[in-house]
């Protein structure tokens, strides 16, 4: 399983992801499920991926090849972020087809979801959830959100505290106790977590960060929200 | 959707669950999904239902025409708890794959599960999640606690809180806290709300409490809970 969460707020954009890929409770591994595509000042995209290994590596292989070889529309040719996600999209759309195809009656394997986000100059800054078919649905200011993967357990905290309004630091705050509460309740998704925020109108990667499982910043968070929690949880009469 | 929940602690359990029952989103409808079966002093049975209302309503029609022609075995004549789980679960079995068969190729929507908690005289009090086919677990003081229905957005609370040791106004707080979180976040989990509380070797029904959406204490609650995790969030350092 996964977790992956992209925050769109008018200061900027947070987006965190766990790194635990597992092919059944006994084959466990590490990935990197965020990949950053920048020509800085110019345009960022940045793109987190859950589902299916096999899909997700040939899709971004593939935005990768393009990007390289300069010739024909890639993700850092489109005009707009909407052409962007359009592109992702149709990529992501064509490999989870061609690998379906291959896996016949397991096809439902072989199902992938995106969160792209990122900005080029002069435009806005967008958050899309590209679906596995190629469609996607795209972050508002009513809903300043977008996850994938295990997102029950992280989405109380998120549906508190985030608007477009709340600073970067509160949003990578909201970002990694959403983690850290779906962390606690899934043991499929998993430390080390990558960590990046993008500052509205700088197309450029801001703060990354690889939080280790020994990080002792998200550890002293993960402790002093249990303790607030239950502190709450004293305090509340019945 | 629905949401249950079932404590067993040593002081005794408590039973809470939602009623809203939906047939589409276009089609609510309100349903009790709690049930008691009681001989005050002697035996007490109570079980939560969700899934398929045709089913459970066809399962607990015939657990109370079992007891009401007094011949045969009935979940109040069982020998001992585990007993008990097991004659419920053969009749949600049978249930269930009898409209399974009338319904053809939809057979999948014809599941339903059950929380089925309880004591008799001289036995332990004990607590079963029934499963479709009904084969069932039982809480144990390592997971004091058993969920049906859409069992994620509450569960991150009651792991936190709840241990075989929390008292019964605590674990009262507990379910209402992680249904608060469920009903804000999944709008097929409504109310009004159905609470039971029995006290350990009591073999009756303690405290029951139907709460309504206008509920002053429960609105109380909620809103409490809601500040201690903003003020919570607020003073957490990044």
């Amino acid at each position: 399983m996964t977790y992956c969460v992209g925050l769109l707020l008018k200061a900027g954009m947070v987006l965190l992801s766990d790194t635990r890929t597992n092919a059944g409770v006994d084959n466990i591994s590490t990935y990197r499920k965020m990949f950053t595509f920048e020509d800085p000042g110019e345009r960022i995209v940045a793109i987190m991926t859950a589902g299916s290994l096999s899909v997700t590596q040939t899709a971004i292989a593939r935005l990768e090849d393009e990007i390289a070889s300069g010739t024909g529309p890639s993700l850092m040719s489109a005009d707009t972020m909407l052409g962007v996600a359009q592109h992702v999209g149709a990529v992501l759309g064509e490999v989870s087809s061609q690998v379906a195809d291959r896996m016949g009656s397991r096809a439902q394997n072989a199902r992938a979801s995106m969160i792209l986000g990122g900005q080029r100059r002069d435009g806005a800054m967008r958050l899309f959830l590209i679906y596995p078919e190629g469609n996607f649905i795209e972050a508002t200011e009513d809903t300043p959100y977008l996850q994938i993967g295990e997102h029950k357990y992280g989405k109380p905290i998120l549906d508190r505290v985030v608007t477009p309004d709340t600073n970067l630091v509160d949003a990578q705050k909201a970002a990694l106790l959403s983690m850290d509460s779906t962390l606690r309740s899934n043991l499929s998704v998993g430390m080390p977590l990558d960590l990046m925020v993008i500052e509205e109108g700088t197309q450029r990667s801001g703060l990354r960060r690889r939080i280790e499982p020994d990080d002792p910043a998200f550890h002293r968070m993960s402790v002093a929200w249990s303790k607030a929690l239950k502190d709450g949880f004293t305090e509340i009469e019945i």
